[in-house]
């Protein structure tokens, strides 16, 4: 591997606070974790984190790089997250803006086996027009009734009709039993339109479940999952794309904490780069103006995060949702450009007849 | 299980922000993710959240509790946080301060294997005296070196001695190598001196190479490991319990995000609660007056979450880090009491010749 990445910090000094001596604090925190003093020469220079410069921005703010020795990670997204933000988390006013990554780190980790043109081909929507998903719910729905959801979403058109990310396997809906009924209930739709709507389900579980959940999506016919990578751990997302040949389709769920303004890792960095570089094919996130607080530009930066070059990795898709009104889609696809997938859920089901729901915002869309 | 589990919340209301429709949409969000009018009665009757209580506290602030199903947890720990925190996190101004959990779903999650009781018979510390616990560092040093300094610690009778949690498998000391090495340098000090010292191996890893870290590290003689649950997924704790038989130090990398003061859990829920529910052993938090910002408040919260009653879980030992400074650790144990783990690295490291600083600490905490 190349030998080192880039970390750009913004830091938030408190008063008393010396920006350089933060920055120290940081290079020694992430990596040996000892005072300066008791670090070997050797080690100092091949390990300890490199300050590239430091320049202040605004009224207690600075502007710093830091470089690290690839060989920290270990190849390995549980260290690699360790490196980033580990012990520095328990500390304040260090916001983690983005990081240049060499090629080799990550050739290594790989990224979206799908990608954008992957998600297009098995839900067979041509480039220049955007797809849509929708969300199965609510938990306390049996199988039978989310199936018989994600079959009028079908009969609709609805590209990727996935499980709720809060239905996992209560008892309401087994997840084998969820399974069996919503996939049969889509190729049903499929079979009457002639069309190719997808069904994800939500495998996010413990580790020891996940193959399990996997295989059984694969042996039923799906072509892609729903799962929450901070519940799980970064790597499940790695894991699955290795192990399950599925498309894989994250949501944000407990990331929330991890991102503030003054402290955490940027969204566009955690939801955009860290989940792409770990091999999400699509990325949820919460929407501008819906029921969470992100800016547009805030959206902006994580769909340029997604779509953008980044080493050999394959463009993964946005997917703004988190109540975003079905009327508004034609704007938002106007705004993000048409390799975004378009979550909208609460929306469709206000308005009674999903179906026609549907349909309507697909035509909305150029979509037929 | 038992019908439900309480959640206990600080509302932070931002100018025109309404408190009960606060409430009400994380009663929603966290569960039907639908608006009210889109709920069947029956589903909301069994399934959204039920708002118990709602009171002013303080300046824009407000108590409130919700109820929730347990069957919403699904009896899984991924499940289960994210009811807790998964899409309120990437809201503002909630933060979770505890749960009245059920008795059956604390006996489903199962608690520490070991607890305070399982440490102190695996290192002979009697009850009454603290143990102590030191990390080999720094990231960069060969598997001989690292085991160098665990020999001397070892010799110094510290009871754990941990990896740095940042030396995962990297190449300057793989994991099998590293193992072997320091395993063998603390058995070779126990046998010089008489002594029960451990070494805790850090087995935080991706999920596929956790279960072989764990089978070496208890095939190669080890009582106990380390293992930082936020960057493997919390579930990997209960894993590691129920397929190691190891005993469980939980590090918090990657955790600060999660527990801001306005929006978040508290530290006591997350370091607490939850990682003992979840199966450690043994919780490594910041101290107070260290490197990192918790109040002295805090600590104590965190300590009593881990070792109070809590359904039949065995109670846990707070380890205390994080810049303790060797000379305060008699201190620390009269304001937190025998039942700590004393766990102190740079301020041995400094005094040079490690063993001697080691001894010099065990006596000042009475321990021979």
């Amino acid at each position: 591997m190349e030998s080192s990445f880039t970390v750009h910090y913004r830091l938030h000094c408190a008063a008393g606070e010396n920006p350089m001596d933060k920055a120290r604090g940081i290079a020694l925190e992430q990596t040996v974790e000892l005072p300066a003093t008791c670090v070997r020469d050797d080690i100092r220079e091949q390990w300890v984190g490199q300050i590239q410069d430091l320049e202040p921005i605004e009224d207690a703010h600075w502007q710093c790089r830091i470089s690290y020795d690839t060989r920290l990670a270990g190849g390995e997204l549980t260290q690699l997250l360790n490196t980033l933000f580990g012990n520095i988390s328990l500390k304040a006013g260090i916001r983690l803006e983005r990081v240049d990554w060499p090629n080799a780190l990550l050739a290594h980790f790989g990224g979206p086996a799908h990608g954008i043109d992957g998600l297009r081909r098995m839900t067979g929507v041509e480039p220049g027009l955007p797809l849509t998903c929708t969300a199965l719910k609510p938990v306390g729905y049996s199988a039978d009734e989310l199936a018989e959801l994600a079959y009028r979403f079908a009969l609709g058109g609805v590209d990727i009709i996935k499980d709720d990310h809060g239905i996992a396997d209560q008892a309401s809906a087994p997840f084998v039993e969820r399974l069996a009924a919503c996939q049969a209930a889509v190729e049903r739709a499929n079979r009457q339109t002639g069309g190719s709507s997808r069904y994800f389900p939500n495998v996010t579980a413990p580790a020891h479940c996940l193959a399990e959940r996997l295989n059984a999506a694969r042996e039923a016919g799906c072509t892609g999952v729903l799962i929450s990578p901070w519940l799980c751990g970064l790597d499940s997302l790695r894991w699955a794309r290795d192990h399950s040949g599925l498309a894989l389709m994250a949501h944000p769920a407990l990331t929330g904490g991890q991102m503030g303004s003054d402290h955490g890792l940027s969204p566009e960095l955690l939801l955009g780069e860290l989940f792409r570089i770990a091999g999400a094919d699509a990325s949820i996130y919460p929407n501008t103006g819906g029921r969470f607080g992100f800016s547009e530009a805030t959206c902006h930066a994580i769909n340029q995060a997604l779509r953008q070059p980044l080493g050999n990795l394959r463009p993964a898709a946005p997917a703004p949702g988190g109540g975003m009104d079905a009327q508004r889609a034609p704007h938002w696809i106007e705004r993000y450009g048409p390799d975004t997938i378009v979550l909208i859920g609460g929306s469709l089901y206000a308005q009674g007849d999903i179906t026609t729901a549907a349909r309507k915002l697909l035509q909305a869309l150029g979509r037929n």
